[in-house]
């Protein structure tokens, strides 16, 4: 395997259903696979609109087994084009029991591995603890044909703990499919820190362990279906970083977009060699992170 | 106490002996409070050369008891100007026991607390675990009239684990006393990956904090005493960034300067009711942190 790999990340709006929205995936999974990409990450949730904005029992009718009939397709593209493609689906493990769960398809078509979300948000615009258990699967990567990939999802790109739990069970990569964005009400410049802000902490966790870090996440505008909200306005910017935290690729907020990327896998060993972070660490003073904080 | 709180740090190079260099500090102390400052952090190892890029016992002649004649010069400080003052000494705590310490005087001159780095680096230039014992005091805060104020060094900048237990322990702010520099014979474009880096790792632990941090780093070029290295040229750039990650002052990489800032310390509270990360954080999953890799 060359140390050389290409990437891609499919940035996009909501094609409206599920089946246009594969269909949309299948023809940019071509175009990465043209363009010599071995890895495709897809955003939070392809399949349709971030239902989230509100709480409704009929949306859990988006939900599928996996397999299921989107893994079958998904798995088709990957064979089809032998590359690694990490999906993101709204995932029905039982009557009343689902998840928000990252599939990731080996270059064979076969499932490699899943990653079930693990930290939860819950607030205006974004209620996805009405219908996502946390993930029971913990912090574990998943192995494939380009490597040892630590996909996360959303909300877990906020938590240094879950990027340094992949590192520390060997990802060679950390990957984020994501689905975030601006509630228009707020002034600019909040808008510019909390996108700035998402972006330091994921490059963050690049730095503090050496790898690359992969972020792709929705555009478009979707409307709150309750019309009580302002809706939201999904800030694109998908991004491909280096282990020192260097911007290798970056998307626009607010176009579809197939970004392409070359990630150079020796680039860890040797940050790592400068920066030795693992090797200090205190890990004999570090028991009280397991708590929920440290004072009563 | 008001919820904005002026503060200040003293950013600067050596001034060739220990007392130049308090000379120099009373001075900006001065300054800083004449300005408004209620808060004044110092850089590492403020009283000296960064004497760490070689290892030479008669070195370990600059470190000094605490309390100490240097304590007892800048508590005078404190008490004088009714200010808090974080500051970076060499500290002998026994024959053959050094630790590299920051030490926090509250603004009636006494000494608050103390923190004792506990990430300790070794690379070519930067040769602490010859000098510094480990810390032994964990990741405690200290409590000012300022606030309580989560004091860590150097190389801990690079831990999310440090920042996220001072969190824990309810800091109200991450303070950095830093020396950190570039190896001129990197080229400018690794340089400049290094210095985003280190801004990066300390910006992304006010996001995951919802915290304010505070880093001062010295600047100046400082030769390599035996001759065979290239030296260190300290890049300066010390900052205040706000619970967002958001710049709220910023120095040059190469003056002398006293950086003032305004932190409102109610930010932190509004930030994190839209980003309750501390909510959600997965403790009954994170107990691999303690451990030193997660494969064989």
């Amino acid at each position: 395997m060359s140390s050389a790999l290409k990437v891609a990340l499919v940035q996009g709006r909501d094609q409206g259903s599920v089946d246009a929205n594969l269909g949309r995936i299948e023809q940019r999974v071509a175009e990465a696979a043209a363009a010599g990409a071995r890895l495709v990450l897809l955003q939070e949730l392809h399949n349709g609109a971030y239902f989230c904005q509100h709480q409704d029992v009929n949306e859990f009718d988006r939900a599928e087994t996996i397999p299921g009939p989107s893994t079958e397709r998904l798995s088709a593209m990957a064979a089809k084009h032998g590359l690694v493609l990490v999906a993101s689906l709204f995932e029905r493990r039982a009557a009343g029991l689902y998840h928000n769960t990252a599939v990731v398809f080996d270059a064979d078509g076969r499932i490699a591995g899943r990653y079930r979300k693990m930290h939860i948000p819950d607030d205006p615009g974004f209620m996805e603890k009405f219908y996502f258990t946390p993930g029971d699967l913990g912090f574990e990567p998943v192995d494939t044909a380009v490597g040892r990939l630590g996909v996360l999802v959303c909300w877990d790109q906020w938590y240094p703990e879950a990027a340094r739990l992949m590192a520390l069970a060997g990802a060679e990569m950390l990957l984020y499919p994501t689905a975030i964005g601006w509630d228009p009400r707020d002034d600019q410049a909040e808008q510019q820190r909390q996108q700035q802000a998402w972006i330091i902490s994921q490059r963050g966790h690049a730095v503090a362990n050496g790898l690359p870090v992969l972020s792709c996440n929705r555009t478009g505008f979707e409307a709150d279906p309750t019309g009580l909200g302002a809706g939201i306005q999904f800030w694109g910017h998908s991004f491909v970083a280096g282990p020192q935290g260097e911007f290798l690729a970056s998307a626009s907020s607010d176009q579809d977009e197939l970004l392409l990327a070359e990630v150079d896998l020796r680039r860890s060993e040797n940050v790592r060699r400068i920066w030795p972070f693992l090797r200090d660490r205190r890990i004999d003073a570090y028991g009280d992170l397991t708590r929920r904080f440290r004072t009563p």
